[in-house]
């Protein structure tokens, strides 16, 4: 089985969806898809490496990640396609890629780039506005079947880099920022547990508001509370039970999260 | 084939329904998976409960039914899996299994229901806030393999019940409720054929309106007009003529509906 | 491989759509299904023709195009199917075929269409409601399996046809129309590349608006800017660099559009 997962900021219903199916399985039958997401907010890349960073451990050996956040299409940035480890990343060359491929290059993996330049790959015509399924879908198709990657296109070291913000370190505690906003409200963070130092003793600074500890689920709180906790992705994330804590807080990617260590008075 | 539904209140866009289907396809790559839907309102049992209700019977026996709804994740409530007739179930034991198990016990097909706690058939890391991903799905694709059910987990005979609301009996009629709305506003009532009585002369009163036919379909009733019919779910629906009964009534889930018979004056 | 494509209004996230699925693996197991789109607005015709236009000729040849727009269900309009060159299309009688159909007849490939009235391929229960469910999901499902297309029903030359919007020749240029609006609220316009004429000395009127040249991407212009362009379907679209052009220009489906050429002072 090959398995082609597609995250796009296309909208899930959108009909380009259909078109980007239908040219795959012309090229590869047995492919099967699996949407990651198709509601990355419009040419959001940062949403988008959240998301691939989030998921792709999930699947399989072998798994190729097609994903078309494309503010620069039909100007002259690179479509690529690279080896991760043991993943595949078909899309743009706009930094989509950082997070596999510094994960990749994390663990010693392979670490291989093409730009998939070889017009035979495509389709017959390309419009300037659609690569997604001019392009990649056909790109990610012939891979399934078993091309090899530098049959696709020449081997390349200069990929855009494009990494996850990073938190940075206060006196005491550590600056980070929303990163991740789910169906549910919840705000996933830039802080993980190390982060989070004695987690009997901290401060959670959000857009005004103050949380004094961790829980550790939604049942630790009452409805309409504001809480944070580890979420599922293991960052730390700011929740109301059976809420929304973006909506509370009007927060949204980019708000300020402070998390600070308290002294005890004795 | 081994199929899996599945039937969440993610929402459609959320990449954790590929996180869930990725964890199925590295157990079970042969798994089918169709989505019911993962629009239920966020902790809406209820909503899911009608869900599965009404979409079971068009699935193989054999399809395993995934259901996510999980208010009290994290909490000490049961993870279950259980045989209910020809089909199976996978979620949490809140009351979401009732309708599927009530069925199956009125038609004295076989009823298992196993606590699925065996660790070595959930993912290695568990969430404490994503049992969907870590628990749900490894143990549906454990099934949809073929592990028989209690070797996931011992057997129990005391799920959660939580029943969809009856109908109450009035003087002369019925009161129901709303119990789902659909997308073009079409509002589902827990009234059937046989509460409606003579359907030549009825009266059904829904917030403030009042209906006194049943239309066989749309094409009965001109554009904007209010009517009620049988629905595909066999079950009585207001609804608007190209239009939205939900958006014209302000109703909703729970909205009380009333049907009386009304006496002819000869 | 048989493939069937789905377009309804039912919108992404109804369980309705489930119960097709259902309905469909349970007569032909191995069918691959594609959802082309579910949010075609309810009950638009014209917005289901553009997603089928646009659509069918990247899938492969044999494909089924399952269409479920259907403002006459319940009432004495057909259930038709047909063969239209080498793909297939199954769904009410209502104009949704005309665009395949027109298709076909011009590329002189075979055009066979059947009333599927044979009431041995539908469901046993037929709601008067959701015939997509009863009456067009095992239709599209025996077709895959191979069922020959006048077994479910009699051959008949008289389906209901309803074009695509046409341009209208102005004195110097074309008046069309808005037909097609996307996820980013791009504008499709009915104007294809021959009715632009010389695209070095064009004027494109708009909801007020005037744009006077054709950008070949969004590269081209400035953020918020109102640019015109190739859409991916080879149609003429109006767009706002990373914006909305649905929301500035209050534009939307029947929105008029003119192009003229501007005659040069020399």
């Amino acid at each position: 089985m090959s398995l082609i997962t597609l995250t796009t900021d296309f909208g899930s219903g959108d009909y380009a969806l259909g078109q980007v199916r239908g040219v795959i399985w012309q090229i590869a039958p047995e492919a099967r898809l699996v949407d990651l997401t198709h509601e990355i907010p419009p040419q959001d890349i940062l949403a988008a490496q959240v998301v691939l960073d989030d998921c792709a451990s999930y699947f399989p050996e072998g798994s190729i990640h097609m994903v078309v956040v494309d503010p620069g299409v039909g100007t002259d940035r690179r479509p690529i396609a690279a080896r991760l480890g043991t993943h595949y990343f078909v899309g743009p060359d706009n930094g989509l890629i950082t997070p596999l491929l510094e994960k990749a290059e994390a663990e010693g993996g392979p670490v291989e780039i093409a730009h998939t330049n070889r017009q035979q790959y495509w389709l017959p015509q390309i419009s300037s506005v659609f690569h997604g399924r001019d392009i990649f879908a056909p790109i990610a198709a012939h891979l399934a079947r078993g091309v090899p990657l530098f049959e696709l296109g020449e081997r390349i070291d200069d990929p855009v880099r494009a990494g996850l913000p990073q938190p940075q370190a206060l006196e005491g505690g550590w600056r980070g920022q929303v990163i991740d906003v789910d169906h549910f409200g919840n705000l996933g963070v830039n802080l993980k547990a190390p982060h989070l130092g004695d987690i009997q003793a901290l401060e959670i600074r959000i857009a005004g508001a103050v949380i004094q500890r961790l829980s550790r689920t939604f049942g630790d709180g009452q409805p309409g509370e504001l809480v944070a906790m580890i979420d599922s992705s293991n960052r730390l994330s700011i929740c109301v039970v059976n809420g929304s804590a973006a909506d509370l807080l009007g927060a949204q990617t980019g708000t300020i999260v402070e998390v600070f260590q308290i002294k005890s008075a004795r």
